[in-house]
Order: C-alpha cells, then structure tokens, then sequence
C-alpha cells in the first residue's frame, strides 16, 4: 500500500537543534520541534505509574489546546524528581512559549536521560535561541541524533502512498536502547506527516499502530519513567482530507504510520544496550492474546536464554524451560512445537528427531532470525522483537546512569 | 528455639558418592541417599510445566511407597527428553533396586545440569556399585559436592533443638546457582533429620518451610525444569515422636526446618552465577501478597537494577522506575518510600531532601544489603533474596550448556 522511501521531510513541520550542555558540553541535546497553525497532534505516554514530570504536563497541555512546539532534551529524565521536578517542565515550557510568542499550553515536554537529577533549567532556556534560530525542515537528522542517550545511531523512517494520484508522506524518528520493554507507548518517538486528518482519526491511528511495533518490543523489561510517541499531522499534503475511518485513504495512512512505527521500534530493539542480535519471537496457536505475550515476553526477558542468543548456542532447553515456566494453565507439553528459523527443535514436547546441532547453531549464527514457538491450544499468535544480553549490556550499565 | 550448629549428620541417613563420568571424566557426580526402614519422606517439585522426566517418575514414586532411595546425578538433567527420557529415568531406578534387593518404586531419581540430552544410563548403573559401597552418615560433604554444576560451594546446614531434653537435628544440603527462581520448590535440596514424625506433619512442614525460603529466592527468574526439596525423617532421635500440629515440639522442629532451608536458600544466592552481592528486597505495606511479591520481584529481576547493583551504584532512579512498572493498581506515589539499609532515598515519591550520594554509595558497596520499599497500601510486606548481574553471569551462561 505504501512504498519505503528514503528518509523525507515533511513540509510545514520544522526541527531546531542546540548544545545545552545538560550532561555533556558541546553535544547537541535540545531539540525544539514546530508545528503549523492548523495542525493535529496526538501522543501516548508511559504507563509506568512513576511517570517523570514533563510526561504530566505534556499530556495535560495536549488536552488543553494542539500544541506548537515540542520541546525534548537528552541527558536528564526529570524523573523521580517531585516538585521541583514539576516546576521545572513547566517553567521550560513557559521559557520557550516566551521567545516563540505562544502559550506555555502550546509546548509539550519531553525528557531522557538519568533519573532523579534536578533538571539545568537555566541552562536549557539559555540555549533556546540558538534552537528556533536552526529550525528548518531538514532538521531531521540533526535532532535525530541530539535525543539519543546510550544510543549509537540515529533512527529515521519514512513511508509515502498516494491518495487519488497525490502524495502523503510519513517520517518519524525515534530514540531508545535500555530500559525497553514499552508499555502502551515507547521510548521517545515522533512520527509526523503532511496529511490533512481529523485528531480522532489520528489519535486511533497512533493506538493501533503502537500495538505491534513499540509496544511488542523489549530489550530488558524494564519499563521506562519517560517514554512517548507523537505523530504530528501538518495538513500540507496536496492530498484530500482524511476523515473516514473506513476509507481506502485511512488504511493506507495507517498502513504507513504503522510501518514507520515497526521500522522505528527494530532500530531500536537492534540498537539495544549491547545487542549483537536481533530475534523475533514468534508464538503461535494460543487461547489468547495474553498467553501468547506471556510466553513471548517469558522467553525474551529470560537471562539464560538471552545470554544463548549472545553465545550463538542452540540451548534450546532453556528456551523450552521458559515456556514451561510461563504460566500457562493446563499446557500439554505433547503439543509444543519449537522452531529457529526453519529447523525444528522440539515436537511434541521433546526433541526433535532430525534436529542436529549444526542445524541449530547455523541458525543461531546469523544476526537476525525467529523464535517460533507452536502451542497447539487454539488460534491466536503474537510477536515480540527481543535482542541478546551480552557482556556490553552490563559495562553499559554497570558504568552509565541512567 | 533451635540452634545453629555446626554440621551434623543424622542417624540412619546414609550418603555415597561416585563418578559417573556423566558430563566430566573423574568427578564425582552421583549420589545414593539412603533412608532406613520405617523412615518418612516428603517432597516438593517444580511447576515448570516443561518438568523434567526424574521429577515425573519421583513424584509417582513417592505416591507408591516410602522412598528407601535417593539417586541423584549432576550433568545432565533429564528434562527435555521425552519417552526416552522417562524410561532412562525408571531404568536407573530398576538398576539400584536390583543392586540394592529393592522395589523399583522405592526409589525417588533426580538429575540436574543441562537440558535435552540423553542420560548415559550404562555409565550411571556401572557407577552405582561404588556409590553404595561408600554409604555413611558422614558422606555430606562429598554428596554435596557431587551435586554441583556452576555452584562454586557446597551447600550445607544444620539445627538442632531438644524436646524434653532429648535433642532433635535438622541438616540440609542444596544446589543451585542459575536457573535459580524456585516456584513451590527449589532447586535440589534434602534435608535429613531424625525426628519421629507423621508423614503429613513432615509434609505439612516441609510445605510451610518452602515458603519464605527456596520460593523467596531468585537470581535470574529462571525457573528451573528439575526443582525438588526432599525432607527425610530417619525416626533415629532418642526424643519423643511428634504427632501433633500444635505441639510444641512441632513449632521448634518446624523451625529447625525452615531456618535449614533459609540458610540454604540464601547460600544459593549469595552463590548465584556471576554474584558479587546479596541483597535483600523487602516490600512493606501493600495490599496483598500478591502486589508485595510482584514489586518485589520486578525489583530483583530488573537487568537495570541488577547491573547498578553489580556497579555499586546507588542509581535509585532504576529502582523507582521498577516499582512503578510492577502493575499495582491505583499506586499513589506519594506515598511511596525507599531505603538502602537506614538510608532514605526516596519520600513521597522523590528523592529524599536528606539523601546524599555518598550516604547511597556507601550502603551499596557492601558485600550483603537491604533494598526496603514502603508502598503505603496496606499491611502485608514480603521478602526476596536476589543478587546481582555481572560480567561474570554472562560469561556463565555464554559459555556453560545449562
């Protein structure tokens, strides 16, 4: 429906970048980004009930009026910081609303970086300026990589179709590599597009395209304070109006705005902390779409099997003990079936006859392969993107405050 | 009530030891545990639905008749194997009952090490003549060294108490390093001692003293496929038999038992794959148990928390951020408390206004401490042994077949 383009950018929709020496000097980590009079905004925010300070004011100022400007800075979470961590989001939101002539409603905030540390506030505003004074379209790239934390590349997609022979394209950008395991939202991600569209259409569009690509990701469980996901709409596209949910033109905008999401959400499974592979878990043949999760999720948080993955061992016992240790009510280990890529490991509950180790090991040794796990029990399957657990994860966060 | 003392064998209850060369050439790696006539047994095992072949035939075993074997081996698990599994587990039980002139069923198999492969069973019945002829009361230590596989310590302890001045000695020994996240059981434990006591007492206990030990522990959230705890009562101890629940001689033997698994249990913690650090989760003031349990462990499973504790580094902020993500309904953060040991480091859901890095820091590079989190809730609190992930840990597990 929509074609992968290179990376686009979206007219009216404007990026500024800037050093405000946060927790390094001299590194980009400001990032203001305009929307145009007219435009339409939706976000999902953490679930994680110690949301940071700037996640509750970002989602209160949406609910007051569609904002103009989104403010995000790197190097600082502004999280677990109570208070004072409150007055801060806002008084960086009343800095920017000042120079750019708004209301501090208008600017959404956004923070990452360690928890618990009081945010640079004067800092921040000073280096304001220099942000509006760079925001162009093409900004992109430039804030792509000032939002990044333990992050070692920038994350860029884009996705365009055509409505009735006129184009819509859809860019987005992400950032994120520990503390994944996305729930209902996603590290920080902002995904805009010159589509004219109504906010409930966009709203249900960024619900549904969160669902299999953020929010079925993990690299170690753990639930960030800060994450958030924006798609911004411009209404600059010479494309008609979308405003019928059931329309050819909204399928194919959510088509787009999902695929940039899944685009997004494996870079970032595949920059993860350490990760040296990428592996799709795949389960099949659940009663329900929570059994499934539990088995994906028990396989891809297990240490044992994670630290496998990194060795490119076909330990497949321990996946298989991490099945059996999902909880899953009444399993008949008879009808489990476990598979790498094509070659079979486990059928009906034991290993598989033709399984050879060379088999599995020649599997385990590519960078990127599938976990497929069969149940037998009934007809819903999921999928979870999971990378390994090598030693790097450990000096990363051995040595890194988050 | 009961006394720690040094280790002490039981009456009645006698260990050998042999090399099978299951996994290695000329290390001991079998163990027959034997119990007297008219001896009780209780046991509990895995609820890993993918339990292993050992757990099946000991768990029917032990319905048949009181046990007057244990056999044990290290290597290998059985777990993952199948039919074949099954009938390697029975002929291993059909070997010792014909060298040891016995039934088959009153033998109780349990194997441990990695996952999927066949049992040598020729190896393991060609070394069981050896086994039986260095059976003594004395053969603790060398049993629990045959047990290992990643421990790097035998694991020993011992009670004692007197019931109207006739003593009663509780000693267990266990095994476990990874994989380590018991659910109704443990990993391999026995306890011998040689109290007089009913089966459904010895089980009533042995039931109760699971609890706030061995199911209290976890070093990767693994749970293992071949968990068992065995408690065997020799009936050799000079002091009257104990036959009611609430006596008390049942409350000091019930004890005795459970000070013997907690001793254990935090012996296989503080030997965990990889660990440099014990530490304690305590979790005050929820509603339930359930809501206790569920910070606590994703607290102790947290990749985040763990390598900052690995680091010791105070980064509080992980710690917060696992307990908003631990799903408890409603939770109010500001009334939410956290401590290093006495330090405070988080009030009313931020930092605490006295808390200094220095003071954080020093509790953290203890060897051994106590991560304590006030939820403001209700009244349940529970306990969680874990440790911490290290460079180590990954190793381990890149390099050992579990």
């Amino acid at each position: 429906m929509s074609v992968k383009i290179d990376f686009s950018p979206i007219a009216g929709i404007r990026l500024g970048s800037a050093a405000a020496g946060i927790k390094y000097p001299d590194r980009n980590d400001l990032v203001v980004i305009e929307l145009p009079l007219g435009a339409t905004c939706a976000a999902v925010f953490t679930r994680n009930a110690f949301c940071a300070a700037p996640v509750v004011v970002a989602r209160r100022n949406l609910s007051i009026s569609p904002p103009h400007y989104l403010l995000i800075n790197s190097g600082n979470a502004n999280a677990g910081t109570g208070v004072q961590g409150m007055e801060d989001a806002e008084a960086c939101c009343e800095g920017l609303a000042e120079i750019a002539d708004c209301q501090a409603s208008q600017v959404l905030p956004f923070s990452t970086g360690v928890i618990g540390e009081h945010l640079p506030v004067s800092r921040l505003i000073d280096a304001l300026p220099q942000a509006i004074n760079s925001l162009t379209e093409d900004g992109w790239v430039t804030a792509a990589n000032a939002i990044m934390t333990t992050d070692t590349v920038p994350k860029l997609a884009s996705r365009q179709f055509l409505v009735d022979g006129m184009p819509i394209t859809v860019t987005g950008m992400a950032k994120g590599s520990g503390m994944i395991r996305p729930d209902m939202a996603t590290m920080l991600a902002y995904i805009a597009t010159d589509a004219i569209i109504t906010p409930k259409l966009l709203r249900e569009c960024l619900q549904h395209a969160v669902e299999p690509s953020f929010n079925a990701i993990t690299v170690d469980g753990d639930t960030s304070t800060n994450d958030a996901c924006v798609l911004m709409a411009s209404g600059m596209s010479p494309a008609a109006p979308i405003s019928d949910m059931k329309s050819a033109a909204y399928q194919k905008f959510c088509a787009a705005v999902t695929e940039v999401c899944m685009d997004l959400a494996r870079d970032i499974v595949r920059d993860g902390e350490g990760a040296t592979k990428l592996v799709e878990i795949l389960v099949e043949g659940a009663e329900s779409q929570t059994e499934a999760k539990d088995v994906a999720y028990t396989i891809a948080h297990s240490p044992l099997v994670k630290t496998a993955l990194f060795a490119s061992d076909p330990n497949w016992g321990r996946i298989l003990a991490a099945v059996g240790r999902a909880g899953i009510d009444g399993l008949d280990i008879q009808n489990v079936g476990i598979w790498l890529d094509e070659t079979c490991i486990v059928r009906n509950g034991g290993r598989a006859e033709e399984y050879t180790e060379e088999a599995g090991q020649a599997v385990m040794s590519q960078s990127e392969f599938t976990i497929r796990v069969a149940l037998g029990r009934g007809e819903t399957d999921t999928r979870v993107l999971t990378c390994d657990l090598s030693y790097d994860y450990v000096r990363i966060n051995a040595e890194y405050r988050t």
